[in-house]
């Protein structure tokens, strides 16, 4: 696989077109053009042409490509051809909504604990996982073989549940908690804000720039 | 207000300084130096100088860039200098958390209605806000004069809610439905996937090209 630092709009596009993989292998298709890929993901099919040249020869004249090998190719580049295990820290709603996430389970994320403050919380278990205390993120973390946490506390929390999770193996963190998080030493952090993805829309309602 | 094409990713740079700077305004502080916003958001100040250029001269040799104009202007360029009716469609967990997300008003956005297909949920309050029958749709978003609607639906019914705004003045949706939507003849789509944002994550994890 070449080894090269793709850029990140690429690896961008790289989910989008895994996304596309599983529905055509979910309906037996084999082989596909990368016009139908441009089409159903709403880009120019040179842009796909490119994408996926980047790490080698898929296509075949005549054919298209080949859907389960590049699936399986894709996978292994975005990590998910292993399972990753989850935790969420903060069962409000969204922590609630994102435990029992059933789009997780088939692109190779599965959550394996929750975490609470709250001692009503405590003991719950939402759909098979098992809500913990807070005070016990960095054994749980460590007997579960946590990978990644995704943070749904208020803003102002955040900062306790980092200091907890330096002293952990935690290797990345999705954070929802609506303050920015720079990246850490050692853990690797990606930032969600609805109101920024909302914002987002504004600018091109506004402006007329009009496109996704 | 210069009105050239403003690249992708600067505009979604602007909305990192609009929330830094809501912070600094919030801690009474007058000017900010391009290198604090730098900081603050883990971006190089040269490329902070270059983003705010794009909308004319900010800064003050000295003094550095003003907190209150340039939180105002870049609220206008965003367009959330007015405020936007929200809907959301789909109230599970997530729905449920979108509707009472206290982070929306400040930058504003204010969801005035929930819609559900499940009738033990219609005519629930949530924080002042009604869940509807999904039938008063078009006729609710009307009534309200609703601009973007949220969609939380599991993704077999994306199409289904699709094909009813079409028949609206709705101008744009935020899609977290887990089926990635195409742009609209008239309505602005962005999609929201989580298990995409945890996939750039692995993809780092596995790369170690290690950055946000």
């Amino acid at each position: 696989m070449a080894n090269k630092k793709i850029p990140l709009p690429t690896v961008n596009r790289l989910s989008l077109y895994l996304k596309c993989f599983y529905d055509l292998a979910a309906s037996d298709v084999e082989y596909v053009s990368s016009d139908q890929v441009a089409t159903s993901i709403g880009l120019n099919p040179a842009q796909v042409r490119k994408d996926l040249a980047y790490f080698g020869k898929f296509g075949r004249r005549g054919f298209g490509y080949h859907v389960g090998q590049l699936k399986e190719h894709i996978s292994k580049i975005l990590g998910t051809h292993r399972q990753w295990k989850l935790a969420v820290v903060g069962t409000g709603n969204l922590g609630r909504a994102l435990l029992m996430y059933p789009g997780f389970q088939i692109r190779g994320f599965k959550v394996v604990a929750g975490f609470d403050v709250d001692p009503a919380k405590v003991g719950w278990e939402l759909d098979g996982v098992r809500i913990y205390n807070f005070d016990e993120l960095e054994k749980i973390i460590k007997k579960e073989k946590i990978d990644i946490v995704i943070i749904t506390t208020p803003r102002d929390s955040l900062d306790a549940v980092m200091t907890k999770l330096r002293g952990t193996d935690i290797k990345g963190v999705l954070n929802f908690a609506g303050k920015h998080l720079l990246k850490d030493s050692n853990i690797i952090v990606r930032n969600v804000d609805v109101a920024l993805e909302l914002e987002q829309l504004t600018f091109f309602l506004t402006n007329k720039q009009g496109k996704e």
